[in-house]
This record gives structure tokens, sequence and C-alpha cells, in this order.
């Protein structure tokens, strides 16, 4: 249950009536609100007069659901917007991983030449062999900055484990949590007290509600900036690495109101497939594409077999340009 | 194994090298063809004068493979072509079943009105409950002729189980084999005697391989012309029906020769994410889609909750134009 | 809805109830029971005096469910007996296939020597490539009666498709119905008209509710003798073939009336994990095992990798006895 | 590879072997062991005369593998003894939460007259919502460290972040990495560097390959007290919770030489299942059991649903003495 406080309730009420109620406290748009659990159905009457809205929710998909706020949100990225009323699909692009200067300055040119406005690359890299390349850390996060302000660009990349969540949030312009640290309660927690924005990946063998729910403890912590990013999940399928889960994304579309990226590269796992499938996930009408593109991929040091080259990935905006026209959006 | 023997050599031959070396013997595009089991490697010296080209292969996905026929192949039914070079994605329109005559002459005239080729409605219905419809059987399939008499269509039903393959043979102009009866030997053995088109769904919990194996039963038995449908898998997410496999999407217009067509309707169950993905599908650039479409989905008599009504379809196929434009493909 | 008509019922007025109240008339137990559609939850008032009881059920496990018919099903088979209150834990052993009368009568004696009762062999093979051994078929079928002729045994062999359940019918005491053919209503319908029992195989992508319900196809045709058999689902782990269910096996132990097989073999595909599985199938309390042996496993023309040897099948079974005791049943 | 340096090579020079051929060095049963990627396939020969044993491995599946080290790890929690050839199946049981110090010394007094050594219960509760209890923390751990004290229990909790490991490391006698946390690096890593035992869940979403390479990064750390638990994975199946994986112990007991404990409560979900499964379980053969139970489980803050009571909990460890003996093994 959500109960939205009129305005004119202080800080010191508004906790009081939270405890009361046992329920989370956050500021939004203004004013105070309260989550309470989803079990609760009823607000005590005696609290009526303070509440502006009280929202009964089926489950623990509250703040993020279409039924307490039905438009999507906007999320501004130091001026770069998606979600809200924009139709802006935002492209985002760069490596698996920064490997050194050189490479990730050419990623950064390929962006800037192209109109992209986000560039992507690992730091810290949660691999699944400790006996293999595990990214190259805070260093990696300064030359992602250095790109920033070197070519004006917005920068995405990966926290890997609470330890390093400080790293991202000084750092990074959105901070991704990956798919096996969608979980991370110390992630969660301490994204929730940031305002930066949040890109928040499916875990692969994590259902839609509990996707949902990890977001909850974003919003619930008081970070209103989340954006829901599908994947790929993992299913009885092995000829792709995983199953881009589009059924999902409708499903997203259709009950949430956090913008949703998609990442083609991750779910196929292979070169070959990931134009069509981002020409698909840009057909679906969402706010942004997560796509693997690498100077040359077949030295990548992480996965090698599912970035494009430049050329392909110069080849494959085009023609994202005029799908996203036929459907009424603007590829930025 | 594939060996494709001279023109020169006669069907006595044929048979006698195909008896030597274990192989299945076809005739296809004027010449015999044998395929051997994948485990076999190399045609004996003393065959190769009588061959005109041998294709040794991984697996036993053979015929249905580009390894071995690198285009895609052409798809003719009664004149309205998909694949090969047509560019064309072909709509498959129509209720789950046909329920009464007034039902399916709404659909074959909503059909007819947007210029669609392809009509589809049950009459044999694999139900999961003994005791709900089971479909009119051979009555819904002469009510389906009489549509395509009266209105020029194309019809596609199910068969299914062996002991009503006949009556599609006699009614349907494209024959599906639902996902339920994909394995069926009675089934896909008689469909390997008829050269009518095949529609081969996928299994919900079959792998790639798998399905292009059972369509290696019809192939292998002599009927060149099987089409590719993926209708959802699967998996873990119960939010949706199905997860539509478009990673597996990818990789059959990779590696396989067969026409490629899409079913979001019973991959997502529910009509609200039908459009999204439908415009997904387009832009994949595959051969056709299938969606369900009930002049009143309210009563239906099954899959009430993912079929479309007419005002919704019309809506939906002048998007999937745009988007098919935009990817030079063209909506038939 | 189930409804059990007092004994003094005949036929002709059963069938007019069923007609009027959209019931199937099922004769059991020396009365006719009606079957309605799950969602049917009243009985007009009209016929309660011609009810001995009526059961609501919350879905289509209806005949099968122990919300209707608390005590476990009591199969015989020409005399050995499962379910009921035997505490009868059934070993079925083995080939994969009849390769030859040497091959089964070597099998057919191991059953002897080690006293048990059923010999299972496929005849009609549902194989996924149609470039392999596809079984003996009839031939096969004949050899195995002759097995059971010359050594008292049990014969359990799988139909492939309904072409093929009339050959079934004749020669086994138990028919297989297995995991790919699940669904088919051809075998399902036949194997409704006849009182033979049936071992039904869960689809290796099939939920336990829709097992339930094909179950529930064939008690609903009048043949109260359906045995379940749990074989392995398709999951996301390749290591091994599938993943036995237990959970499910537990689930079904505690819903349905109808006696539970396990097949470990099928389940894991390997050989080494067979005795340890079969031990824990034992402890589970189930019915019966499936297990699959083989003179020479090295050679056989499938599922060479899962088959254990004599010695193998011995050592195993002696283990099983002392785990069946510890828990209070005897294996047969 | 693994490389086995001689006991006289010592740690100045085993650190530069390991600097030239890029290996995590640690020191293991008295001599310095260096371990590469498995790409590496062979030892440059200089170096042949400091190493007793070189081993090449498949995977990164390394310090886990019986490839490796083909006896079963021996584990000490404090005198208490599993793997190795101890035969040893140990009882874990307690609440899925401490929630008082009166309920969770019922428990600890319930362990105790059982005669069991290990007491379970979670102080850090990854919960999927936000809204709901999140567990005693700190506290919580307190109050199983007195009952450690009080009644000669070994402890085992669960870590739920990396902000919160330093405690389990303090407080308990075996950490705990839940399924959600497995892949969670700031964890492994600093469980590598203790060298309590670790018992790592596999989590619901993870290959076996990908459990066994986070159980590398445990070992390679330098900690060798690692056991593996498996607690079922998320599958299309939704009438239990989750599919315990039977098929994976077997596959673990024969690859992996870590010892393998397995969670029945939390794979299905369900108190009606837990009997059945614990008995199958122990019939596997396995090192231990993880069983949930608590006072009264009708109140339990989390996890009600599948957690015994304390009487069907005794009648259970009753049953499981039977079966353990029958294959020779004892319950501790």
């Amino acid at each position: 249950m959500i109960i939205e406080l009129k305005s004119s309730i202080n800080e010191t009420r508004a906790n009081e009536i939270a405890a009361d109620v046992k329920a989370f406290c956050i500021h939004y748009e203004g004013k105070y609100t309260l989550i309470t659990s989803s079990s609760v159905k009823e607000l005590d009457a005696k609290y009526h007069s303070e509440a502006d809205r009280v929202t009964v929710l089926n489950d623990d998909m509250q703040l993020s659901s279409r039924a307490w706020k039905q438009e999507t949100r906007l999320i501004d990225i130091n001026g770069v917007k998606i979600g809200g009323n924009t139709n802006h699909t935002a492209l985002i692009g760069g490596p698996c991983s920064v490997e050194s200067e050189e490479q990730i300055e050419q990623s950064a040119q390929l962006m800037k030449e192209l109109g992209i406005n986000i560039l992507r690359a690992g730091a810290f890299k949660p691999r699944t062999s400790p006996y293999t390349f595990q990214g190259m850390g805070v260093d990696g996060l300064k030359l992602l900055a250095k790109m920033r302000d070197k070519y004006g660009l917005q920068i995405i990349s990966e926290v890997r484990d609470a330890t390093n969540v400080e790293d991202l949030i000084e750092y990074a312009d959105i901070i991704q949590i990956g798919a096996k640290s969608m979980y991370d309660h110390g992630i969660l927690k301490r994204c929730g007290k940031t305002t930066k924005p949040i890109l928040l990946k499916r875990g692969f063998g994590t259902t839609l509600q509990e996707f949902l729910q990890c977001a909850e403890f974003i919003l619930a912590g008081g970070n209103p900036n989340v954006i829901l990013c599908e994947r790929g999940i993992r299913t009885f399928e092995t000829k792709t690495r995983f199953t881009l889960d589009l059924c999902g994304a409708a499903w997203m579309k259709q009950y949430s109101n956090l913008p949703v990226i998609l990442d083609p590269s991750h779910a196929i796992g292979y070169a070959y497939g990931v134009p069509d499938l981002a020409r698909a996930c840009t057909a679906m009408g969402v706010d942004g594409l997560l796509i693997e593109v690498h100077p040359n991929p077949k030295v990548a040091k992480s996965d090698a077999s599912q970035q494009l080259n430049h050329d392909e990935f110069r080849a494959l905006t085009k023609t994202l340009k005029g799908v996203a026209e036929a459907i009424g959006r603007k590829i930025i």
C-alpha cells in the first residue's frame, strides 16, 4: 500500500505515521510517501485526513507499478532524456571491458561520430572463472571518465559487488547493476541513497516479479531513477547463450512505470544475430538498447564472440533509425 | 552426409547405393540424393564417380542446413510465395478455432479486406483438458475449405495426431503440425509423403537441434516444403504464457535453409503484448507471422485472452507495413 | 465436478443426465460417474436425488486427484500388484531397445534371476534423428511376447504414435506412452478404451498440471489403470541429460491417487549416476522404478551411455532392497 | 593447469614462477601450488624440475575436481567431520531466521536432544521484497553464538552481501553463501582469505559448471574448506517452489572433490514433501542435509510454508538413520 501524505505534513509527522503503520518513508516529488508491505490493505481511518491518496496494490511491485503511477518515469542523464513522453530510444554502445586507453578512445570516437550519447564499458568484471581477465578496476573507470570529459559522452559501467559501489557512484553517470549482482542488498541499498540513474539488469534466472522487487529496493531507498534492462534469461536452449525475453519486455512496458532498455548482445552471445535482434528490440518501442561493439572483437579480453566491429555497428545504427521512425520514435 | 548423385543415375542404381551405404534415398530437384547418418563422414571411393557433390555435416540437421543449401527455400502455396528471394513477410490471421460458419466467414472477410492471403483456424484442438471444447473436427475443415473457395484464400489448420492427418491433407493448403505433435512420427512420416507445405511448430520444450531434426523427418521423407514456426518456449517465467525465442529465430535464419514464421500470439498469451511483439517479429526479417484474431475474443471457445479483435488487428497490420519497409521487406 | 450416480441409475438415464450437464459418462466400480469441466461448480438440484456424491474440484485434475479418491489406486498387472496398500516398489528392468532375440533373452534371464517381474524394452523408437536406428517394430514386440511366455514376465513397451497403438495393446502387458507422445490424443483416446495398465511418462517440457490432465484423458475414456512416470524434465542444466524432478514426485504422491514410477536412467542419461539416483527414488517410497540395463551397453543401438551392465544392475538391486526395507516397503 | 611445486620451493621463488606463467599461487598441504587459466595446457620445460606434478584440466573446475584430487575433501568443523572417508551424513537443522532468543533456544535444544551437531538460522535475510522482515542482523548472530556456547553446537548462518561478511567470519562456524549471493566477488574473495568452512549454495539459475567455478574463487583464494550445497533450481514447474537437482548432485559426487550437502526444504518449499525428499537425499549418500524446522511454523517470519515442526522433525530423523545405515553411512 502506498500512502501519499499531504504536502503540509512535515518529516517528523511522516516518520511518526510510518513507524505506526510499519512503512518506509521516502520524500518524493515534494511530499512524503509511505510504503507498507503489500499484505497491508487498509489505512487506519485516523490517518485519512493526512493522506492525499492511498493506493492498495496486489504485490510488492508498488512504486514501480503503473497501477500507482501511470506514466513512464522520465530519466534525465545530465540532459540526455529517456522515458516520459520523449519517444526516445537511446543507443548505448561500447566494448564489454575497458582494456586500454587506445581501445576505449576508439569506442568513444565511434559514439561521437554516430551521434550516440552514452558509452558503456566494464571496469570490474564479474567473471565466471577466477583464472581469467577480471577487468582494469578503478583505472578503467578513470579512463571512462576521461572519455566523458573529452567527448561529451555519458558513461555507464557496472558495479561488481558492494565493495566497489562507491567507485561507480564517483565515476559513472549511470550505474549498471549486472545480472549476477541484481539481488545484492549491499548494492541495492547504497544505490537507493544516491540519485544517479541506475540501470538494473535482470538476473538470468530471475522472474519478472523478483526483478521488479529488486527495483523496489532502490526506489524505496529514495532514488526514483531506475531503468530496467532485460538481457536474456537462461533456458534449456544452448545454441544461443541466453534467450532474450521480449514477452517479458512487453509485460514490463504494460505494468511498470520504469523505462525499459534491452541488451541483445548478451542475450544471444553471438555477433551474427545482434543486428536482427537490435531491430526487433527497436520495433518493440523500448527506451534504449545496449549493444557491445569493439574496435577488434577477435582480440577482446572478454565476450569476444558477441561484439560487433565498428563497421557492423555503423551499418546497424542506420537501419535502427528507419525502424524507430516507422513506429514514431527517435533514436538518440 | 548428403550424397547428390549425378542426374544420369537411375532409381534402381540409386537404391542400390543407398542400401550399401545405409542411406535414405530421395528424389530432389531432378536427381537422386542420399542421406546417411551424420556419423558417416566419408563416401567409399568406388562411388565417387557417380556423385556430383558430397556434403559432410556435423549433426543430423542436414537437408535443412545452409551448410548444404545456402539459399532459403522458396515455398509456393498455390501462388502465394514466401522464402527464396521474395523478401515477403506473409501475414497469417484468423481465430484459434473454427466455431461456426458465421464466425469463420467474418474472419475470412477481414483477411480479404486487408489483402492477407492466408487464413488460419483450428478444427482438431489438442487441448490440455478432456473436459473442454475439443474443436469442430472435419466439419470445421469443411467450413475452412468453403471460405477458401468463396474468398480465394489459402487455408492453414492443425493436425492433432496421426489419426486425422489424411483429413488435413485433403482440406488444408498448409498443414500445421502443432507444438504438442511435433515429435509425432506418424504425422511426420505421412507429411513426408505429400508435397503440400508443412508448417512445423517448435515444441515448447524442444531444443533447436531437435526441432530441425523433426523437420528432417519430413524432408527425408521426400517433401521439400517445410516451414519452421517458433511460437514460444516454456521457461521459468509465468507472467507471460511462454517466452518467444527470437534468439532462436536468429539462429534458424543463420543456419537453416527453411523459411521461418513467428507466432507472437501463442508466445505471450495475452492480447496486450501482441502488437509490440508482432512489430518486433517483422523487424527480424522473417518470412511470416501467425496472429490470432477473433470477431469477439471475449466469447472465444479457446485462447480467449490472446486473440486481437478486428479493429486491433486492422491497426496492427498498418504499422507492420511500415516496419517491413524500413528493412526492405514487403508484407503480403 | 465429479457426480457419482446411485447404483440404481441405468446407462440410459446416466447418459441423459450427462448430456444435460455436458459431462463425460464413465462406468466405474459398479456405477455411472459423470465428469464435467472443472469450471462447473454446482449440480442442478433436480438431480440431487440421483447422485451418491458430488465432488467439486479446483482444476481439471479430477479422477486422478486425492481430493476425489483418497487412496492410491491399485494396479493389477496379471497378478503383479502395485499401488493400493501393497507397499510394493516394482523394479522394471531391461534394455532401451529390443535388438535381437539373443539380447532380449539375456535381459529376460537377468530379470528372472533377480526375481523381477517386469521386463521393459522399446520396439518402436521415437528417435530424434531420422538417420539412426528406429527400432525393430512389431518383430520386437513378438520377441518380447516370446520372453513373457518363456519366463513368466510382464512386458512393457512404448507406443510411438497413433498408428501403432493397436500393436501395443495386442502384445504388451503395460502400454508405455513416452515423454514425446504424452499429448497424443490419438493414443490417449485409444488407451482410454482398453483396460490394460498404461504407464504415462511425463513430457520433459510438461508441467505437473498438464501431465495429470493427460492422465485424465485416459481415465475419462474409461480406463482406471493409469500409472504416472517421472523421467526427468528439461532445464538449463546440460551436464546431465535431464533433471529428475523428485519435488514433482512428492507433489504427485500428495495430490494424485495414481501410482508413481520413476525413471532415473533417462533422467541423468549417464550410467555412473543411476545407482545413487535409484536409491534416492526408492527412498521416496514410490511404486516402482524403470531402470535401463543391457548385456553390453557399449554396443547398444540406442541410449548406450545410460544403460547399466548386468553386474552393475545385480549390485544395485541388492542395495535397493535395504533402502526399501528401511522405509517399510518391499522391492518386487 | 595446476602446478604443484616441490616442497623445497620457497614463497619468493613460487611467486616468481607464478608471475611468469600468469598463475595464482596458493599454499596448500605444505607446498606452493600454482593455478593457471585452463586454456594453458603446457608448462615451460625450464620449470619441470621444480614441479612435483602438473595436472592439465579441461575447464576452470580445477582445484575442486577429482581429476586433480581423487578423494573427497575432509572438512573439520571444530571437531565435527564430514567428507573424507568418514561416511558421515551431517544433519543441519534450525529455523529459516533467528526471530528471538526464546525461539532459537528451542531450536538449539531440539538439536541437542536429537544428537545433531550443527544449528542453522539466518540473521541477514536476502528477501525478495523490501517491504517484509529483513532479519535481526548482528543481534541474531549474537544469539546464535550464545546457543553455540550454551549447547556445544556449531553455528551456520548466511552472509547477505559483502558489507556483512566480517560479521559472519566473527560469529559463525560455517559461513553460508546463499543462492542469491553465489556470484558475489566481494564475498567470494573475502571467504578465500579465511580458513573457516564455507557452505556455498548453488544459485537457482546457475549451471553446475558456473557453480564449481564460484567455488574455485574461494579455493584459489587459499581456503580449502568449501562445501557445495544444492538447494533446488528454477525450472518451468511452479507447483513446487524449485526443483531439487539430484542428477546434479550425482554429477558433483562424480566429478568434484568437494563435499555435497542437500537442502530439500528450500527446494520444494512445502513441508509436506520434505520428509520424502530428505530420505531420498540421504539415500544419495551425500555428506549432509540442511532442513528447516521451527517451533511453530505457522507464525514464522519467513518461509512459513516449508518449515517442519519439532515433532515432524523428530519423526523424520529416526527414519533417516535407517536409510543411512542401509547404504553404509552414519547420520551425525
